[in-house]
This record gives structure tokens, sequence and C-alpha cells, in this order.
């Protein structure tokens, strides 16, 4: 009989590995394949396990419609009601000329004064740029005080411990630009930038300076849990036979090797069947699980 | 002889009390009035200490000299090095028209290509919404346990428990906008902004719309922990006499009031003394203290 993290951790796992191969609720359909390897590290180390995980993303989101009540009322980036993205990336090779594949009306004369255009129920389109994160929950407090040790030692200084040991990872690299809103005209809808094309290259290009910092926190991070992983494996290998555990970290390396491999000639197979019905942009769900 | 969470709740007391009135290394200067309320609610909980807070703030920030080193460095941000707030407030009121008290060349025009024009050295502007902050300093783990479920309930969202029972109490209500950039010219250093002045006035808004946001999300904190606090003291009251636990609470509260309105009176004295010889803008420190 398994004691509950181990049941909890065995479900998680199952339910990772289906998520690898198939799309699931979030925009992106998948786990990141840039998270894979930290995963596969995280998981490698039999108190924790990861819960959810983003390896970090731009993204354009258009607000749904919003029922406002008073005047005092606000909803900031409404979801719901028709909110959705017009474009979301993980990798930050399919950054240049996002822009140019959304048909943008721009709107930057200043004579228009914009600005008087705008209320309370205007659907502004944001561009984001949002940092790695990651959930994982622990068997015990003390694993997850070491590994929120780990974190912030890496400068995830927005990392914490939260309920039932499971430890958020976070950091604050961001962007978050409002770049338009949605015009009703008697035409129709038309979505409105009020900055420039030049403008949405500038922040493009800064989108990409944050990639490339958060691949580096993410890397600082996967070193910092190697760390975790060798110390925990030392510290029982003075009450277990220490001949065991390395064949078991040996076998279970090998595993998770195999297991990654399997997984991305899979997706790559998948990418290939995708390729013909999917050239439309991605357009998630209210709640995307990343 | 009292136990160390007793000592040193009492001496970040002590520094508190004198930051309200004096002016500490943040570009503020001081304790910011609309967290006054809640400092005092959380500090009234003997269980309880604030070591941090921020009410929420818009800042204009310019980024430091960037010793870049090798074409993969980014330096996002970048403090230190001449970087420094343009503007600073956490006073909505405070807000309309903040940029015309800056030296803003606007450069929006699409021939100049301004993409080229920056690179991995530039010197950005960044404009930021950021919402409330606080940290606190639990006794034990099981009220942290306790802020920490109170704060997710109202919606803070990235709040979690750190080292020594500390809960940092976060929510994601962002703005983090490039602005402009600092150019060098034969005739000196400019301040360029890159958007209108109709966009900066559109952000403006937003930003007013995130303050009210914020302020309904510190309201609703405070109620919820005035909650966990009854429920302390009655779950306390079944093991000490009832009646004096209920004289010291009410002894506790009209103290937190007599102080409060102290400060509030010696704040606007100050106030009052400062306004002749402070009319220009706060341009703070490289590491302020919220």
């Amino acid at each position: 009989m398994q004691n509950p993290f181990d049941q909890k951790k065995q479900s998680i796992l199952k339910e990772i590995s289906a998520n690898e191969l198939t799309p699931d609720a979030s925009p992106k359909g998948t786990i990141d394949e840039m998270c894979i390897p930290i995963i596969d590290l995280i998981n490698s180390n039999k108190d924790m396990v990861t819960t959810s995980s983003c390896s970090g993303r731009v993204s354009v989101f258009l607000e749904g419609v919003k029922d406002i009540l008073d005047v005092n009322d606000v909803q900031i980036g409404a979801k719901g009601n028709y909110g959705h993205w017009l474009f979301v990336t993980h990798d930050p090779k399919s950054l240049p000329n996002w822009y140019k594949s959304i048909d943008f009306k721009y709107d930057t004369d200043e004579q228009l004064k914009l600005s008087s255009m705008i209320d309370q129920k205007s659907r502004f389109i944001l561009f984001k740029f949002e940092p790695l994160i990651l959930h994982v929950k622990c068997r015990d407090l003390q694993m997850a005080n070491a590994l929120y040790t780990s974190a912030m030692g890496c400068g995830f200084r927005e990392t914490g411990i939260g309920s039932n040991n499971i430890v958020g990872i976070r950091i604050s690299i961001k962007l978050d630009v409002p770049i338009g809103y949605l015009n009703k005209s008697t035409t129709g809808e038309e979505l409105i930038s009020f900055v420039t094309q030049d403008y949405l290259q500038i922040i493009t290009q800064l989108s990409e300076d944050r990639f490339k910092e958060n691949f580096k926190k993410l890397d600082s991070l996967y070193k910092a849990i190697e760390q975790l992983n060798s110390k925990a494996v030392s510290s029982s290998a003075t009450t277990e036979k220490q001949e065991s555990k390395e064949d078991r970290k040996q076998r279970k390396m090998a595993e998770g090797l195999a297991r990654r491999e399997a997984v991305r000639a899979e997706k790559e197979l998948k990418k290939l069947q995708k390729l013909a019905q999917q050239q439309q942009h991605p357009d998630g769900p209210e709640n995307p699980s990343q």
C-alpha cells in the first residue's frame, strides 16, 4: 500500500506522460518542450513531483466583453466572454514578425485623441512576456524548504511555499504592454493597434532578451536541482545500501532519458501530422493550464 | 526574557514607528499611508509582524549603464550605474499629466526606424504599475499557513511562504511598458519617448484602473485579516481568562488607533513643513526598501 504522496505522484506522472503526447486545455496544447528536462529531473527525486509548468511565453490577449456594474468597476484582463489569445508562443524563434499575421489597423495619429475613445468597457489587446513558472509538490516541508532555498539562490525571488508543501517557483522578468483595443464600427469589429509597427518590433526584441534571461535562469535552476538531488541521494545512502541506491539512480536516469527521447520522437511525428490542418493561430480556452 | 519572535517583533515595530515619521531609503521616503491601517491590524496580532510593504505604485525608471560582456548578455531593468527613477507615486491622484513634468523628446516617426537605433547597451525607460506587496513574519508555521490561506482566498494568487515563516503576499495586477530610451547625441543626453503622449495618457488611465482594483484587494485583505485576528482571539480565549483577553484586545485597539492618529497628525505637520523645499521629483537611491 502506497502512502498518499506516492499515490499522488504516480497519478500525476501518468497525466504528464499523457499530456506530453496529446493536447491539453492550454493554448499551447502540450507541456512545453523546454520544460521537459527539468520536469524529468525534478520527478527523478522520490520526494518531489511537478504539478504545473510553463517554460515562459509571449502572448497577445484580447480581453473579453466587460459587464460593468458601476463607475468604480474595473475588469482588468477580462477572461471569458469572448476573451481570447491572438498569438501565443513559447519559442523565441517564432517571435519575429508575429504582428504581421494579425489584421491590425494602426491608428497612432495623435490628432485622433485615442484616449478619449476608450472607456471602462473597452476591450484591450495586451502583449505579455511571462517567465518560467513551476509548481512542485514535495513529500514534506523539509523537502519544500530545500527546494525553496535552491530556487531563491538562483534568483527566483518570488518563490514561495503554498498549501500541501507545493512550491511555486516564480521570477519577475516581465512585459505587460497594452498595444491596442477592439473597435466596433458600423462595418464590424476591428483590431486597432495604438502603437506603431516599429514599437511592436521593439517590444519583440525586448521579449527576445527576456527569453534569453529566462532560459539562463532555467539552466541555473536545473543545475541547482541536480545538486539537491545528489545531496538527497548521498544523505539517504547512509541509511540504505549504497550499491543499490547507485543502481537505482542509474536505472532512473536511463529510464528518464529513454522516455524523453521517445516523447521527442512522438512529438516530431505529431507535428508533421498536424502541420497540414493547423495553419491558424492558437485560440485557447479561458483557463490555460500553464 | 522574551522569545526570539517577540524580540524581533519589538525591534521591527520600533523601526516602523521611526519610518512612519522620517524618510527611509525608498524613493518615497516613508511607509505608504495606504498601508498603515493594514500594518497596524497585522501587528495587533501577537503572532504576526510586517517586515516590508508597498501599497502599490506607478514608477518610471531609467535603466543604468550596461556593461555587456558578450552577445548573449542581457541586463534587464539594470539597477545601479546611474539607473534611477524619473517618477514614482503611490497615489493615483498624483498620476494625471505626470509625463508633462519630464523632458521627453517624442520620436515616434516610423521613418526613423527606431528599432535599428536600439541595441544591447540601450538604456530603456520603463513605465511600471506594481501592486500591493506585503511581507509578514509569523510566529510559527501554523500562523503562516492561516495567513497564506486568507490571502489566497482574497485572490492574492502569488502568495507564498518563505524561510522563517515569512509570508509574501503578492498579486499580479501589473503593467510593465517600455516607453523610451536614453539617447546620447553630440549635444548631450536626451530622454526619447518612442510612444506618443496620447499613448502615455492611455497607460496612465489604465494605471488608475489598476490602482482601483488594487485598493479593492487591499480592502478585502484587511477584512480577511480582521476575521483571522478575531478567530485567534476566540480560540485562545478558551485557554485563558476570557475577561482579560477581551480587555487586552480593547486596549490594543485603542493604542493602535491613538498611535495611528498621532502618526497622521505628525505627517500632516511634516508635509506642510516640507512643501516649501520639496517641489522637485522624487529621485531615489538604487535599492528601494519597498
